[in-house]
């Protein structure tokens, strides 16, 4: 067991070992989802996975992480590739207004890949869906040259006008507040520490918080519950950078943002660690899974009564164009470079 | 654009190119399920596709393709390609008695990879969608090493009480014949035949069905329906091989199984340009995506009678341990290879 490989197990043996891994977890899980009207009648094993579902809006999402270009084994233990994996789909029914109900799990795999590890895989997929909701109902294994990992995942908004409680792209309205959770930039930041070797030049927790904003961000599923409830139309999550995020709402909703550079979300450990960089990573490193929405001023406050986490307002929509301008302290424009995170035309 | 490569577009350039190729016919398909009481809400576009669903059962199923594992550009034609990964998962939909709702495409992209191949990939996907139902609500585009197409679908069965329609693979029991549908061996055929470069030993009309059985397999949406209806309760569809699928049944089941393999379902084609290996082609070729089912005689009766395609009897569940047995006609028992298709334990 130690050192077997996937190659020694063959595909129905992995499988069966990674399902019976996660059976009795996965058991309470599709149990609580009882409460909320589903019930999983089938799941690993049959052609499909089977679930009795009420009425209502369901979302639908799936998100890969390619070894070597979204990850690196050599900076994210296993554990936390299987937490990350799920928690990138979570975000994304998180950016909905969603609740998590059920996960389907790709695995493309290279033959001489420890079986030990994708065990702890499914551990750390487990914790996620432990943490946020769902269960993991079925997937498919196969061969391939370049390890990767793929989920879809199925969540659910238990109204009936879905008008009234979906988070969409194309609702920021001139005059709404543009506004973030939490904090960008970490990921990112941890990202190019684990690849630059710098984690030896901070202090531990400066390097421990920004390692954990990459491997293991946390969605944030009960905060698009609220923002929905609370009047929130306009939300998506931050994945590709705010810069190029944004202005993706703004395209979709035919409006332009302004930022102001000076109220940006970096927190205090990004600064410290990236005194001259911490401004262009919070604007389009990426990978944050913040939630970043826009709402009229009266609705905010209800919000942030509402909200557990903190958030930021970081500028306004405006009329005009879709474009998305950042503004520092003086009021003068900022230069971006062309912002957002493309890996095809990035440089191979 | 004749030469234009995914590296030259990009991420988001070849996403809207792919969505706008695809947006017309998208809108009818929903415009579909709108009579089956689905209304999709938002498609390509947002963090997540939205879908109004009736209460009712729902199947996920996901399956992927890997470029050198499970096809070869120098075999397929790009439309093709897209029909077989669509048709690889509606099978799956088939096999539970669900019809198709909606999918999620996620591509695995070289950057190399010509964009108008992934256009005629999709209008493959679109033809699919277009004869079996459904429709394309989403997904997402990575950068890869390997090029690699997952599709994961959702189907439907709107019904109340689950257990009198879902087709599972734990309810063969002793006494029920076994049964497929249509023909078994034409993919590995054809896939043999591609392989080797056989298509030029034999007549044109054989090497075009042969390769047209591997390259455009026929999912039996209709016919999964028609089973469930009928009282159907056990089948799958055959993807690994008759042998290794039946295994499974009897495993989850906890039955045997005897075939008889003087009345397999190998077409005339098949044998006239195999007759060495018809057999052990139609055994454990597998990628048939026939139906593979068991039922006690009457319910068979009434089957037959709702079909349009041939079924053939080839053998019958019996009590004991779960096993595959295969007899030849005079009675005496043949010794089969391992059988079935695992990637990960075949030679490299």
């Amino acid at each position: 067991m130690l050192h077997m490989l996937v190659r020694d197990l063959g595909e129905f043996g992995l499988i069966e070992k990674l399902a019976r891994a996660v059976a009795d977890e996965n058991d309470a899980l599709m149990a609580g989802l009882g409460r909320r009207g589903f019930r999983v009648r089938l799941s690993i094993g049959d052609d499909a996975a089977a679930i009795s579902a009420p009425a209502g809006l369901l979302t639908l999402t799936t998100d890969t992480m390619v070894e070597g270009v979204h990850f690196d084994l050599a900076h994210i233990p296993w554990h936390d590739l299987g937490w990350k994996a799920l928690a990138v789909n979570l975000s994304d029914a998180a950016a909905m207004g969603a609740e998590p109900v059920c996960s389907l799990v790709t695995l493309g795999l290279r033959p001489d890949l420890p079986v030990s590890g994708l065990l702890e895989m499914y551990a750390g997929m487990m914790e996620a869906h432990g943490r946020y909701g769902g269960s993991l109902v079925g997937g498919d294994v196969v061969k391939s040259p370049a390890f990767f990992v793929t989920v879809a995942l199925e969540g659910a908004v238990q109204i009936l006008d879905w008008r009234e409680r979906l988070l969409t792209r194309d609702s920021a309205r001139p005059g709404d507040l543009v506004v973030v959770t939490g904090h960008l930039g970490c990921s990112a930041a941890g990202l190019q520490m684990m690849t630059d070797g710098l984690a030896s030049t901070m202090d531990a927790g400066t390097a421990c918080h920004l390692r954990e904003a990459h491997n293991r961000p946390a969605p944030r599923v009960a905060e698009g519950l609220a923002l929905a409830s609370a009047g929130v139309r306009a939300a998506m999550d931050v994945s590709d950078g705010l810069v190029a995020d944004l202005g993706k709402m703004c395209q979709a909703s035919g409006v332009g943002a302004v930022l102001d550079a000076a109220h940006l979300a970096a927190d205090d450990c990004l600064r410290r660690a990236f005194p001259g960089e911490w401004l262009e990573l919070a604007l389009s490193g990426g990978e944050d899974y913040e939630l970043l929405f826009t709402a009229p001023p009266d609705v905010l406050e209800s919000v942030v009564q509402a909200l557990d986490v903190p958030v930021h307002v970081i500028g306004k929509v405006v009329e005009g164009p879709p474009s998305v301008r950042v503004l520092d302290a003086a009021g003068r424009e900022l230069n971006l470079a062309a912002g957002g995170w493309d890996h095809f035309t990035q440089p191979e």
